[in-house]
């Protein structure tokens, strides 16, 4: 069921080494993440990983552009038809209105290391395509939606970006404070605002 | 023009190490802020600052407490009657939609700082009180609109908590990633959903 991803390839070496990441990051948290704890985890040495990446950064670097790839392919697998159905998918698998443990502890990895971006760099340039990526998904699905006649003819461009800066606001606030029910309140919201906005029952 | 806060009172010396503090901050950054540093900026021993905080986490949350009774006492005086010219002050004190430098700087710190919620417990402590307290003067200026007659009858909690994560998440955004336009583009269409679901110009 995997879907060719046109820009990058991963080895069948590259994804057990990404995969371990995941299950290091998961397990230890970003802040206490090493080589390691990941060579642990693929059950090799230390110089299996580093046959393939220079140093922890780069390591992390890779296993963003993988988590971008893999949750595009699945968005692509898993939408259809319905423009508004899709945006619906989208923004659950990035917000889940009742995240799970895995959920919650990806949420917390991702918000540790995005906050790196903010002196690094290679990690700025990364959540820069993340971001980029992200917000073209939800633009073509609103764009689709327009064509259809399903949606409104409105800013794709705004919409997505708007779109996209609550589920991220959202996510950093459950990462970061106790108020639990916030996230899933910004999200209701933003339902009803993708539905009165978006669609064109008003006309 | 100080409006006294009903919580807390900052005294002359306290105050004057906040300064400091946010002079240093913007200077060094989150990263490379030390006492030493902030001693330099508020030109006393290091000693008078321990005075009266023990380390300097305890500084950070005390700091974050200072900018989030000052941003109150702001919004306490540069509003007025008009709820929807005052939810568009807010929104503009939080997410200004051309940050200068400084603007630019405080968000990268308040992000770098932010981070440290995800694993430690006081600063998620004060993170949880600045977003509940800055979720409540959104709330407030719904309720009043609501109660005016100005806005329409809409869950002014959920409303809040998107407004909120929306403003998180552009300045998240802005900064770590390079992506300057986004949060532009996500405060003008926060500001087309206000208008569109908050006033009741379409009734």
């Amino acid at each position: 069921m995997a879907t060719d991803s046109p820009e990058t390839h991963w080895s069948t070496a590259e994804e057990e080494i990404m995969e371990a990441t995941y299950r290091a990051l998961l397990e230890h948290g970003y802040a206490d993440l090493s080589i390691s704890r990941i060579a642990d985890e693929l059950e090799k040495s230390k110089a299996a990983i580093y046959y393939h990446y220079d140093t922890k950064d780069d390591l992390l670097v890779a296993f963003l552009a993988f988590a971008a790839d893999r949750f595009e392919e699945r968005v692509h697998t898993e939408t259809g038809d319905d423009p508004a159905a899709d945006l619906e998918h989208v923004v659950e698998k990035l917000l889940p209105l009742q995240p799970d443990e895995e959920q919650r502890q990806l949420q917390a990895v991702l918000v540790g290391l995005r906050s790196q971006a903010v002196t690094n760099e290679t990690f700025r340039e990364q959540f820069t395509q993340i971001d980029e990526r992200l917000a073209a998904t939800i633009r073509g699905i609103v764009d689709r939606g327009i064509d259809e006649g399903t949606f409104r003819d409105i800013d794709s461009s705004r919409v997505a970006e708007h779109v996209l800066a609550t589920i991220n606001g959202a996510m950093y606030g459950r990462a970061t404070t106790e108020r639990q029910s916030a996230a899933a309140a910004a999200r209701v919201s933003l339902a009803s605002y993708v539905d009165a906005e978006l669609r064109r029952h008003r006309e």
